[in-house]
């Protein structure tokens, strides 16, 4: 409620630098972009992971689960609400000559989601890829969203996130290596009208995802990876008017 | 998995573009600063105003409460969950001449929200000023935080905004005039380590704000400001290191 010069001129080099920094920032990463598009890195080896995807059934995660099976991992676990997509995804993986196996687990439920981690490290070994995907979109205003429809989108897009670090992230430090992949999206970093909670709950995963690679630094072999795409052609999306 | 030169192209036309954007944005502001120190606006009346702020027994809510009792408002009401600084707080404010109430209420408890609100708009009015700034700060590695403490810091920091804003924007809306302030932090932008899930609650109402920002758009007289302060000096962050 009050100012003076010395906070304009904090607030102005505030900004210069920010801008500044921006500007750097942002041509170092089109320089890496086009220095990786002509000399590539050499194709990380997944031969010897498990990887689980949640939200594995249907959309991205089918998708992904599809993609992984070409690079030939030693397992593909997915996770889902529903029987049915799970078994389809699990036998096309599988036609396509990799070892899958599925779980119906609600990634709500933390205690499931715990009891789950433990059936999977004693069955199949510890989980060297999670790809916390499982998510569901809610297009509402503020006003108009239900309560119960705003805590499901924050449970199942964020909360469950954490669940899953704290279900899997300590077999990974124990080994020394891993990776987490985060599916998030544009709507993590900008928001949008009339979507609000699933901007707020890809939000609070950006936040989330950003503190954890910070305090992963000190395992250089776990990688984190936050994923922010644009609109996704799948059933989950096909009422959104951008 | 696959990447081809147009995504390529595309990235960079993007990035450059971005920053571009950002730093006119930048220069923007610190224009409009400058030109604001040289020219300052007309500050506000809110002498019709009637200002609730949660968590305004004590820290940033019971020093807000202070300063907006020098513009001589109508009436300022504050919630928090203990009686004991509420009335302190309310006493203080009422002592510079300005008409104060005070309400106990746990902003995560949603029918309380709800229920308290209804009771000021019967028996105060309409509440022009929100001010969300209840919170409270969790100082934890994500794989340290106990689940508890997790969903308590979403539920207070985040969440409750949102029963605030029903509660309250109908109102603002119906009278076609009103101010929403969100008390979020740096954390709301930037991650520090060691303090996930604060981060993340803080992430998760930037895009909430963002989002809600657009939405009343329609309605020039309902402002939305967002308040993104660095390391506050009170009890809440004094076992916190940067």
């Amino acid at each position: 409620m009050e100012s003076d010069s010395s906070y304009v001129l904090w607030e102005c080099c505030r900004f210069t630098f920010l801008s500044v920094y921006t500007v750097f920032k942002a041509f170092y990463y089109v320089l890496k972009t086009l220095i990786l598009k002509i000399l590539p890195r050499k194709e990380k080896s997944v031969a010897d992971d498990v990887i689980l995807i949640t939200g594995g059934g249907r959309g991205i995660g089918r998708q992904m689960a599809l993609q992984f099976s070409r690079l030939k991992p030693k397992h593909i676990i997915l996770w889902g609400r529903k029987e049915e997509p799970l078994q389809k995804t699990t036998e096309d993986v599988q036609g396509l000559g990799v070892s899958c196996s599925y779980f119906v687990c609600d990634v709500c439920d933390r205690e499931l989601v715990y009891k789950t981690g433990e059936e999977i490290k004693n069955s199949i070994g510890d989980v060297t890829i999670l790809v916390n995907n499982a998510g569901i979109f809610n297009g509402a205003l503020v006003l108009n969203d239900t309560e119960e429809n705003i805590q499901k989108t924050f449970a199942i897009n964020a909360l469950a996130h954490i669940w899953a670090y704290k279900a899997f992230l300590p077999g990974m430090i124990s080994q020394g290596q891993g990776h987490i992949v985060t599916i998030s999206s544009m709507l993590g970093i900008m928001s949008l009208r009339g979507a609000s909670s699933y901007c707020g709950s890809k939000f609070m995963t950006t936040g989330i995802s950003e503190a954890l690679h910070l305090e992963l630094e000190e395992y250089p072999n776990i990688h984190l990876t936050s994923v922010h795409s644009y609109q996704v052609q799948n059933d989950m999306f096909q009422h959104l008017k951008l």
